[in-house]
């Protein structure tokens, strides 16, 4: 496989690279990944995140599971263990039967290979598109609300959310971000935060109850998110949290956008309803790490990610344009069914 | 100073005794005041928190400065200190003028002590009967949304916004208690959970941007919090995050009522244009405690409060009923301004 570098995954020498999202922003660790079976381990603790990443991750770790000599029944196995890691996310099941549907056709290992570099550097110029369709939406002066994290280090290339925002400031733009710290898992508040600071953006840190009352006072124009899965109808699965600004951001009429590609769009879904949302120990929200402030018998819940309702959704930011109606819903779902790799999600 | 005991405040063998609740759940321990300075120091910290808690233990500081000896010129610096510690909320204010004016009339240092307490045993019969008011609105098998902490901790009695639960509970009415964590400082993750269970209340952790979710899947009946002060008008300053969930209940069409004794209205104040909210250091957003997860340099806000504008409130929980009208507004009004010792807040 040639080698391939992003801010948080890097194929090089032979070796399969991860940056540690777990240990940000305060160590920079890259690990060795040197199986299917340890990457799956990764994205599940979340060294490995955010929807498109952990597709493109396990993308190469089932091609580096291919240079390394699996059998036909390995990569079988492996491609299903790896589909599996996580359930909310469409992105993880749409890269790795994409590789399988390559492997099928060609029948050749090597197809496996190559199509992870073209998912890999699709990435790259996927969220280059995005951010540049996005950016438009942006007017000087504006102040934006974000949740989780979106930006360079859950796509290969500038990020969906974030680096729409990013895009906007470097066309000059004065921008000021209001970075959601994002419980239980802490995104915006480790990584959002890390990743501004870093490109020079103004930005400021808070609590996630502490959004409305911005909203309430006219500090924010305008919210943007990623997603994990957008159904038929527009319901789409996100970071847990997103519901609480989007419907928020509704009530004080601010423009609510989701930024992702078109393959987060799950056609096969019909509506949120049907979407299986991911839920995490409950540990989780007893403390952050190994530092815990509620007591171990404490009952909690702890869903991963909540759906938003269509309705409280302004627009969507593709790579083919501002979807902001649903003559653009059924032309996309029409291309989609026309298009060979894309075709895969409604077979 | 007669033996006055409470859950999170005792005075006995002439020592004055706080439970520091910084250190709850883990560890119980019972910090000696010995003097108004120690108690600014504590307020500040939250070792001593909760709108009507502050109140009582600043009138047993004063009131035990006098049993020391303290001269009418300390008396007076000490009770200035005292009333600026914190300044959202109203009762810290309101009870040590309560003091002032007594020592006043009486010419007597002694009036003092009488009024400190006076003021601690009323503060536990307006909570009983603030719990029995509003036990009343609350039918068997609600799911209730709660955030901060009102309860035994904050109060001599059992609490404002979680006696009401636990007496519902106590009536034999199946309960179910959705507590919000209630960053930064999570007293809902560490005291309410602890309360509740130590209630044999069921209940549910959530992180603050859960509640929504829960909203739209019609998992939440009803929303009870406590206040720190509510205007002429109806507007309510209280733990950061209350405008968030009063919001996302009235878009939901869920209850949401404000538990408070009727000395948390201060009509000296016409809207909450007007309540001066505190905002705190921003190391309480970097992390908890001694533990942080974002960069020390992290820009962050940090207000302790938000204030929820009337139009959002169902009714206003007190001692002397339900009020749910401008009328019923009206009159408390007019019984305060009547009513020597209440109308010490519109002097």
């Amino acid at each position: 496989m040639k080698t391939l570098i992003s801010q948080a995954l890097r194929y090089e020498g032979n070796q399969l690279l991860v940056l540690d999202q777990s240990k940000l922003p305060f160590e920079q660790i890259w690990l060795l990944c040197h199986s299917p079976d340890e990457m799956v381990l990764m994205i599940q603790r979340l060294a490995v995140r955010g929807a498109p990443l952990i597709g493109v991750a396990a993308a190469l770790s089932l091609a580096h599971y291919v240079e390394q000599g699996a059998t036909d029944e390995e990569i079988r196995i492996a491609a299903n263990q790896l589909e599996r890691a996580r359930p909310t996310a469409v992105n993880l099941s749409y890269c790795i039967r994409r590789l399988m549907r390559e492997y099928g056709k060609a029948r050749d290992q090597q197809a496996i290979v190559l199509e992870a570099e073209k998912i890999f550097e699709e990435d790259a110029q996927l969220s280059e598109k995005i951010s540049q369709e996005g950016a438009s939406l942006i007017q000087d002066g504006e102040s934006i609300l974000t949740h989780c994290n979106a930006g360079g280090l859950v796509t290969t290339g500038p990020g969906t959310a974030l680096g729409v925002i990013l895009r906007a400031h470097h066309q000059g733009k004065a921008l000021h971000v209001y970075v959601d710290e994002t419980r239980p898992l802490l995104q915006g508040g480790r990584l959002t935060a890390w990743e501004l600071a870093s490109h020079g953006v103004p930005y400021t840190l808070i609590c996630d109850n502490m959004a409305a009352s911005l909203m309430l006072q006219g500090k924010i124009q305008r919210v943007i998110t990623g997603a994990d899965r957008i159904a038929a109808n527009g319901d789409t699965a996100n970071k847990i949290g997103t519901y609480s600004i989007a419907a928020l951001a509704f009530m004080h009429q601010i423009p609510f956008h989701i930024a992702a590609p078109v393959t987060t769009f799950d056609f096969n879904c019909a509506s949120g309803a049907e979407i299986h949302i991911e839920e995490r120990s409950q540990d989780e929200v007893r403390g952050y790490a190994d530092f815990r402030w509620a007591l171990p018998d404490a009952v909690c819940y702890n869903p991963a990610f909540d759906v938003t309702p269509a309705r409280y959704i302004s627009s969507f930011i593709t790579e083919i344009g501002v979807l902001n109606s649903s003559a653009a819903f059924t032309r996309l779902r029409q291309e989609q069914i026309k298009h060979q790799e894309t075709a895969l999600l409604v077979e």
